[in-house]
């Protein structure tokens, strides 16, 4: 009897010729990463379930797959939950592990377990697959790659700056135009002190964050719908129009936002990085409530399409896991978009697909043996070669 | 409230200076493949259970690591199975999907999925961690590592040959002196006969293969209790002291195996193999049953320890998915045990741990600027280059 094979959900083979060109961008990040004296670490694909559950929120917490423990998993398993079919109580009996969600966490509990093993800063790259139970949509998959680089336990500036950098030049050698906008989420603190509800500096953060998707009047009714008195949301939203930097100092913390900025951007300059290409954008937020510090994504500048990466920094990565106050800033690389990206402008470089330089062909079963010789000879120096294995077709 | 992190049971981090080595294993295997014509493939961690369960035994069903449905897995429990705690009858229940056991086996799903985008014979390697449920002890993991290499859609023998050539380049070039033990199931097959049990083939396989490990009186007793007569058994385990590749043309079916192997012999000669390292061994059989014609494995010759990799031709392994009469051969590095080696034997080179060839050091602020200009300039033209974050530290 034989089955129809097929793919589990949200998840795709890469054969050669498309493996070729996601490895032709994967080397490019790699090799940047190591010129700029990052190292590579790798973590398991499954983690304990006590490491990820609460990191990534309730949505997250419900996109962790998790793995059933081996062997007779329902033998601990409590009467009640399975009486009551309660899946979300049951789980705690029958499984420990699930499988990685980001390269964030574990590198956290890699920092935290081998803190005495780990030159500070830390400086390291990661490239693996990433797993998550979305409902999978044109360009959305379950098994998805990330490419991070991060640099833990220093305060200096000049790592903002060397990773702004790192894009740079990945896309320079991608060939993919792109601006790098950014912020500092002191500026957009100062912006909620300015607009008098300090407290409610996450809720206009994620608001801020809309204004491209749902425009300025759905986001000033968000805004005073959540406690923000109207007329400083209209001072708000237009404060925010003007995009030089200067205007900015209109408060200490926003103030220290700014002259984190001018570090940064001095920094640039030394890196001869093209200053046309940085966009200050005071409405930038990036969801993810653990960014302290500056802030940025990179855009592409001639196709519609969302962030090709984005990161910045953070102020207390492991203090869930009991190491507190130690810095870093990082970024990250949306490879399967970069793809998409390249396919569309049709940046792959020629030649991809000459995985061999040398085919050798022969007519007769005597020649066959003697060219198997010369094919060992070139493979011998180097040089990817093959012969046909049935004579004369 | 912090936690104390730690790693699931079997699974490790790589951190940078034991992946620089595993890398370089890795590179110098990659390398080799593809200057052989050999291009990559790369499936999913997690594939439908489906595909996975019945093809490893009732011993690898047990190991698959099964990964729970999302969402409410409960909802279509059944109540008999959660009333009796039925681990088994509810797996098909709560979970559909298991991570990958070997690679093999998604090799040979992806090859019948895209039968019509890929050229026969079809070169492939794979480089990917697979995942066992196994007890955790020294040197076995819950993941590891698999590099395999095949081709599919040719009776060929030059590929046998091209494949144990692969093995002689990669372990040259590692520095690790190996034998490569070579043996065909058609011996195999004739020596069944021979000793009048044609039947017992596959048993009187296991038996022989243990005779490393428990000598050959209790390999005789096994013999004599599954079946075999006892004169037969002692002329059998006779004939295989003889290491003469010509004495084993006593059958019809012998001689089958005896005539592949001169021809790969004869290719090998032409491919520039060193003779002295190859060894005939008639009692090798390579528990896997799917192998039908030659079967190899790699031994190191100046330390004690198994295998460093393995393989052979089978002829049969799209079949189960629809897929009949696809001859393929392939070999597999054990590369979790070639890092033991390398280790043992001290064969890593100097300055894998020489990550950056400069690092800048500067004694104030005014110079740190100057610097993180020159590190810039370096790094553009491709040294891999560092600056320190303090100045005067």
């Amino acid at each position: 009897m034989s089955q129809k094979p097929s793919l589990a959900k949200g998840t795709r083979d890469f054969l050669p010729e498309q493996l070729r060109k996601r490895k032709y961008i994967f080397n490019i990040i790699e090799n940047c990463f190591k010129t700029f004296g990052y190292q590579a670490l790798e973590t398991p694909a499954m983690e304990n379930l006590s490491t990820l559950t609460g990191k990534y929120g309730d949505e997250g917490d419900k996109l962790l797959f998790k793995i059933l423990n081996s062997g007779d998993y329902l033998k601990d398993a409590q009467e009640e939950h399975l009486k009551s079919k309660d899946s979300i109580k049951l789980l705690s009996n029958i499984s420990e592990k699930g499988l990685r969600y980001d390269l964030t966490v574990p590198l956290a509990r890699t920092v935290v377990m081998n803190k005495h093993l780990i030159n500070f800063p830390f400086k390291r790259y990661q490239m693996q697959p990433v797993w998550r139970a979305d409902r999978p949509q044109r360009g959305r998959y379950r098994e998805f790659y990330q490419c991070d680089a991060d640099v833990i336990g220093s305060n200096s500036l000049q790592y903002e700056a060397e990773l702004i950098l790192i894009y740079q030049k990945v896309f320079e050698k991608l060939r993919i135009p792109v601006k790098v906008v950014f912020n500092h989420r002191s500026i957009l603190y100062g912006l909620a002190i300015y607009a008098g509800r300090e407290d409610l500096f996450m809720e206009m953060t994620m608001n801020l964050d809309k204004l491209d998707k749902i425009g300025k009047e759905a986001v000033a009714k968000e805004l005073i719908k959540i406690g923000f008195e109207s007329n400083k949301v209209e001072e708000l939203l237009n404060l925010i129009q003007n995009k030089d930097l200067a205007s900015y100092n209109f408060n200490e913390k926003s103030s220290e936002g700014v002259k984190s900025i001018l570090v940064i951007l001095e920094y640039l300059r030394q890196g001869g990085f093209d200053a046309t290409s940085l966009v200050f954008e005071p409405s930038l937020a990036r969801g993810l409530s653990y960014y302290t510090g500056t802030i940025f994504e990179v855009i592409p500048s001639n196709i519609q399409m969302g962030s090709l990466g984005g990161g910045g920094r953070y102020d207390n990565l492991t203090g869930v896991f009991g190491m507190p106050d130690l810095s870093g800033v990082g970024i990250s690389f949306g490879a399967e978009r970069i793809y998409d990206v390249m396919e569309e402008l049709g940046l792959f470089p020629d030649g991809l697909d000459n995985y061999i330089k040398v085919l050798f062909l022969v007519l007769n079963e005597e020649s066959h043996a003697f060219a198997f010789n010369l094919v060992m000879k070139m493979r011998s120096e180097g040089i990817a070669s093959d012969l046909c294995p049935e004579p004369g077709k």
